[in-house]
């Protein structure tokens, strides 16, 4: 199942070799202006760029099949695709699986039928259609006054400070979307850099944990119970690849305090019902409070790794060593930080939307 | 929305107060014959009984509206209740917002018509249906080899051991399903107690984390991206109230290891393709690899402490102090872990129901 | 699946000898005042009561088990239930198939399990609780301005007048809204009752056609392709008992007609865009287009007859005569109309809903 | 809403000259082969190409972006489109409204954004991926013995036999599938052929009915109540262009018989249970009984005339004259045919995939 939403349906498809991946919206309004120059930016932001990335090119160009015309959407499916110039069939030997991938789980499930070839439609290449649809989102949401940020909140054993140490405004906000390697904490940019540098250097890769902030989200949105912001959220921030662990607020930290210091007081500032603390991450029983909502996710260690790996041949069904050969990200929190801005982007689209209505987004 | 699931839709509707609580759960095919007395005994897992909760008395009666006649399901939508029998409606304040609780955001969402009384829908009470939907599914599963069983994987600081330490099997799952008080190591447990009764003692109260562990999950079930088991389940856990983090596998800490450290190398063992370590939790791709699929919730400390707080009279809208009267659990792991395991169960009927299809459920 | 909607999901459970049967309305925002009397004006008039229906009685009172607080919605799933008081379980042989009814298929799909007392799910009692739906649809739009009503069009071969016939306005779809048995020219309805009447004296049914009329629908609702409005409301359409056919506008008889006929001509009349016929019915490429939305369906007769049936023994597969005992109608039509106004209201919100959002609903 | 399907989700995109037009089909598994030859077979049914149809020339070439590799579904979504290569943009004056087509009710619904070129979204064009769906579709259920075919029932007062008049069987269905213009009488082909060139001649057009039979399929499938084989299907059938009305077994004409006449005995032959007659179209309940499913649909005459027509000009709200050039259909019955027989084998596959899950359709 590839796709998601009520209001605001999408589907996404494509692998990693095959003529074209994308992604259909469906649902959005005749008459949005999209700015085809934001998009670009953001897929240029999760492209691999640096040092820090594979030195693999990837040069995306977006292409509307349908629903855009005119510099604005028609109020039909808007369907958009990257396709897949680059796609020199390397050679893969789709037998020898490999470890923490979904080789082994995808040649079971699709009857080993699935296109192995680049990951398949497991390919991390996978989100760029998602970070095309964040674009879009955002677009919308900026309208609203609603505002997306996410910084580097650890590499390794590395830690940037939380959204709860400083208090999230739209100019630290800003800076964050305008940075490639986002830190709240900017003086520790080449510490960060030396971990992964470091584990590049021996062909191993480290993962992180990234912080993220929705900033003026108005107050009554979300459900109890199954449709609560975190469960919408949580739902689309663990389908992309390499997300292990969601939380809100303080999240697991918040076990380890008494109730007295966990709850959030109420208080009046300015004629406004706020709360003092938002150790909550601006969600009380499933409904947004009006605070910022924050929340962490956890990204594992890249997969690929250059050192020899144990594993299986599925054909022989013998132990045997994997020896990835080739270009591999030492670390993708960097790159995934654009992917969890866009799919957030939408999860608030979706959420706002379904209240709101279809005739709300463009009025 | 308190609608979930495609293969299995259910919806779950009630107020603390209101006439009852319940469930409609359709879908299921006619004639599973349900074991009354085993759903009854999850019930009373979850049932407030010791000095560890609040001396409320819940003395729930299961009553099936629909779908289920002579001992067995009919196929038709199973519709289950508890009245609210014992609703002596005391004196409530909705004005005075309670921290941390919905009082606020259920006040703005519903255009001040929530039905306060109790909690309304964001009761803790809600979660008894989910409870009765649990031991349904849990029974089906049951047929098909599959375990789910928890533990008190800490409360405030006090820690359990992890499953990642011991290797899970049917006889340690047995043991914690027929545990009141479920840790994977037993002799502790007075000193989780001692936790508990001194937030007791103080007016104060206490979170912690559940571990949950689904073992004999076949190869195979799961979908990439938006249907991922991951965002399945985090949608379902993020739905259960006082939830406020949800990781798979070894989670965050897979965060601090490098890449090599962190794959789970295959093996073969008995002519059966397996892991070395489970740090993935059973999930690649979103997809189950067939080792046991772990992971770990966050429960916030109960919001509803004796001691007094500050907060907001949303009437006169000037700042006032909250004193609690009442019964409150001092703690809610140790229920909650049973609202875990059922919706897990839910979780997992869902996910396999949509591959292998409704008559599978009674074949 | 006895589920429905995206902005508005129902939920229908029941058998007509179980506990309760009653449908849960998910999403409806708090505060709606909601108008019992006129609920029950709604179920009195599906009631049978006169000389042309069975002898029967149903009395039923209408319990709200939750999300229905202080004469107002609250915002959270509003269950509403009718008790089936009257379940004198008469003789029934289930192994005796009645003919054209769901018997047989029932037995089949439900592994001989389902309720079959009184035709459980199946009976037509269960459109009671989608009268009630269908009421409480009718109270918001109302506030709309939008109305919708419905006239007997024909009963076996005698015709009353169409709404082409005439121009639907507000004072001819009020006077139908308030007859016990509508028709366009009331002159004949002694000549009606006679058709019924007589197949009633002949142990005998007959069925029959209803045409609906949406009256103040604006324009621009519904999607092309999967969610037109034809789609949406035929759908709902042919969920209700007995219904075999459904066309919109001038339906099957547009088939005869030629192009140049059958199309209808746009006009400016006051400024305003509408079109000179309305053999469309309101609707083109699946969107409304201002004028009123017009359709008829199918009734047909009565399967319950007084008549010795051939029929099959499913028990010992033989051959066997039924002889059905007891009151049955010997037409539905007069009844079911209340339940295609009721499901009608529905369709219409849920299509309206969709678009202008949940907040819209009271605004 | 482009969107329809729960076991097999299905979203439909494109406008007629936009890039391309497609489909992206869920969850099929992986493994099944596909026999793209079969494809173009259907797509070149459904093509203009005789002189009863438009002589534009369409060459559809079906190209898979995803989801397809080495002849067959790899289990991810599979997305298939076919290019507007020959979108010569002729003079298009959006502001006349077509009588009888959306160009009224999308300039309102899309805020006067919608792609007008050729009809957009609402182009017969669109089609074109709802026939490759279904030409996947009946490859699936062609492996389980089903069988679906459709003639023509009538062209204005032109009527063929039905299928209630032979007893249709596999060899009747076979030959209507061949056909280019199926009638069960094909004596009468040129009097069929006279009515459709006298419209042409005179720049008008016509219309008719089909008539449609799914042979083979088993007893239990559909659902009582708002996913009844009607409710699916008559959702599907009204999403094709120009269907105005959808009746099954006997449809409308059932109101005009008395009960005794309309019930279908049942009967046991060889030693199954069976009906004598077939009114009911197979359907009991909601649910097939082993019989033969039959439905008719009402298609309109072609909305696109040569003749002179009266309309409004939207931008100066002014009454005016359309004269439309160009090539156009003088009828589309037998080209909607296809379209009819391609969306009812994916409503078979869905309603049946929702029971017997995804691993049933290529075990």
């Amino acid at each position: 199942m590839s796709t998601f939403g009520k209001a605001i349906p999408v589907n996404l498809f494509g692998e990693s070799h095959g003529k074209a991946i994308g992604i259909t919206i469906n649902n959005l309004p005749g008459g949005i202006k999209l700015d085809i120059e934001k998009i670009n930016q953001e897929l240029f932001k999760r492209r691999p760029k640096s040092k820090l990335s594979t030195s693999r090119r990837e040069q995306d160009e977006v292409v509307f099949l349908s629903g855009f015309f005119d510099g604005k959407t028609t109020g039909t499916p808007l369907t958009v695709v990257v396709n897949n110039n680059d796609t020199r069939s390397r050679d893969y030997t789709p037998n020898i699986l490999r470890p923490s991938h979904a080789d082994y789980t995808a040649h079971m499930k699709y009857n080993q039928s699935q296109d192995y070839r680049g990951g398949g439609h497991f390919s991390g290449r996978l989100t760029t259609p998602i970070v095309i649809l964040g674009a879009i989102a955002q677009q919308i949401l900026e309208q609203k006054g609603i505002i997306i940020a996410s910084h580097i909140n650890s590499i390794k054993d590395m830690n940037d400070l939380n959204f709860s140490d400083v208090t999230p405004n739209e100019e630290i906000l800003r800076k964050l979307q305008q940075s490639d390697f986002p830190l709240i904490n900017n003086d520790d940019q080449s510490l960060f850099e030396d971990v992964i540098l470091n584990a590049k250097e021996h062909k191993n890769s480290v993962g992180g944990t990234i912080e993220t902030c929705i900033l003026n989200m108005p107050v009554g949105y979300g459900d109890p119970f199954f449709d609560s912001i975190e469960s919408i959220l949580a739902h689309l921030l663990f389908s992309v690849p390499a997300i292990k662990g969601v939380e809100f607020g303080k999240g697991f930290d918040i076990t380890t305090l008494l109730g007295s210091e966990a709850n959030d007081p109420f208080q009046i500032v300015d004629g406004k019902i706020s709360t003092k603390t938002n150790h909550s991450g601006g969600i009380q029983g499933g409904i947004s409070n009006g605070m910022p909502i924050t929340f962490k996710v956890a990204v594992k260690p890249t997969a690929s790794i250059g050192l020899p790996q144990e594993t299986v041949d599925i054909e022989t069904m013998s132990p045997t060593t994997l020896n990835l050969q080739g270009r591999h990200d030492p670390c993708i929190v960097h790159r995934v930080i654009h992917v969890i801005n866009a799919i957030t982007a939408y999860g608030i689209l979706e959420i706002m939307a379904r209240k709101e209505g279809l005739s709300w987004i463009n009025s």
